[in-house]
């Protein structure tokens, strides 16, 4: 574990989320594993099933966070373009992988054919990700972990994916739901959040009241700015808050 | 409506997708609803609350596609900075806008205190959104639509920016369930993309088989792609298609 503040972006590669046929469900995955690793999720892009675009995002994003993650793309057809990508993103070329292949020959046997063959395609620089769902592996390349689109596989990935990582300080987060409303609790939250510059202080309404949620690393500011918002809702409007 | 192709990005604005703490609603409500108004959605972005972040993420795709969304950060709370960073990237100013302020007090009464009265002031080039759920409007400013992250007020919001939106071309879909794994279809399916160069073919996998999805404006075309792709299937396997 470091003791600075990891952070990282997911890229979903996806024109089945782009189009409305299939509903993301790596993004909230994602945020809430790397969260309790100790890496806090930065910024999320959806891109097209198109190489420019996926090279751009790749490499706006790599330089800027710590990790880079991206989902989908890594199949056995012809739109799936992520290997391809990425090697060209990082200036490398695909090699048929040797550890791939036999990982693929194992699973499907006589069965292993050319556009099977092609998921053994993988940067030069790259390591291999453990698929134990359907055996294809994912691969890492410097600070990008190139993982299946499926959330199954998405998910097991990430448990191989982990092992690789180093997290960072946790962000500890605490929630006092109340049922007064933004609007009435706005002035008192603001002039908290500048006493607490090292809290991050979130409302979000909801039908019948307001979360707020407050997020530190330094767990101690973190309880007594709750502490504080808490005596203050009850001295506002007394059983306010929501047990 | 008109005889192009439109495309459009979200940009959402949302610390609390990044936590992982709330699942996004939004980007397959605006998926679907845009295909269905002829628009693409082509990209989404989320970013943190962080006004440079989205300064650079807006500037970045408002430029690139014919409509802009933005989802989150309107509210009356010190953590809604949506209008000041949506403002400060198109060289404008926030102003009280006496129709949103008007509209405030319609629903406050006297109720309406100084961080209500935040969410009257909107960049000056900007024309108000109409809010049926909780009153507070939204806005447009050129192609930008600044709309609530909360999924019920911004659906209600995209139906006031419908009004203002043109459709183009539409994307029509069909789909085929098989019960072949991608990669016993792979090499047809390159085969026939090649072919059929304005329908695009996406594969996706599930438990038990694959589906076919074919897009395009054209729709003899698409018709006769899955026509062809549907009799190929049935010489490879009788019975492998879904009904």
């Amino acid at each position: 574990m470091s003791d600075k503040i990891k952070n990282a972006a997911l890229i979903i590669i996806g024109d089945e989320i782009l189009s409305g046929r299939t509903v993301d469900k790596n993004i909230n995955f994602l945020a809430q594993n790397l969260n309790d690793f100790g890496i806090n999720l930065q910024e999320v892009r959806v891109v097209k099933d198109d190489e420019l675009e996926i090279i751009q995002a790749l490499n706006a994003l790599r330089k800027k966070f710590d990790y880079v993650f991206t989902s989908g793309g890594i199949g056995p057809t012809h739109d799936d373009i992520t290997a391809a990508s990425v090697a060209k993103a990082f200036g490398d070329n695909l090699i048929k992988n040797l550890q791939a292949e036999q990982i693929l020959l194992n699973h499907y046997g006589k069965d292993l054919n050319e556009a099977r063959l092609k998921m053994a395609f993988v940067p030069s620089k790259a390591r291999l990700l453990d698929n134990p769902v359907s055996s294809a592996p994912g691969f890492r390349i410097e600070n990008v972990f190139v993982m299946a689109g499926v959330p199954k596989i998405f998910q097991a990935m990430f448990e191989a994916a982990k092992k690789e990582l180093e997290g960072g300080l946790k962000t500890k987060s605490m929630e006092i739901k109340i049922s007064l409303t933004e609007g009435e609790i706005a002035k008192d939250l603001a002039n908290l959040q500048k006493e607490f510059t090292e809290v991050s202080m979130g409302s979000y309404p909801f039908v019948g009241g307001t979360s707020l949620v407050f997020r530190s690393i330094d767990e101690e500011s973190l309880k007594n700015a709750v502490k504080i918002m808490t005596n203050l809702i009850e001295t506002i409007k007394k059983d306010a808050i929501f047990s």
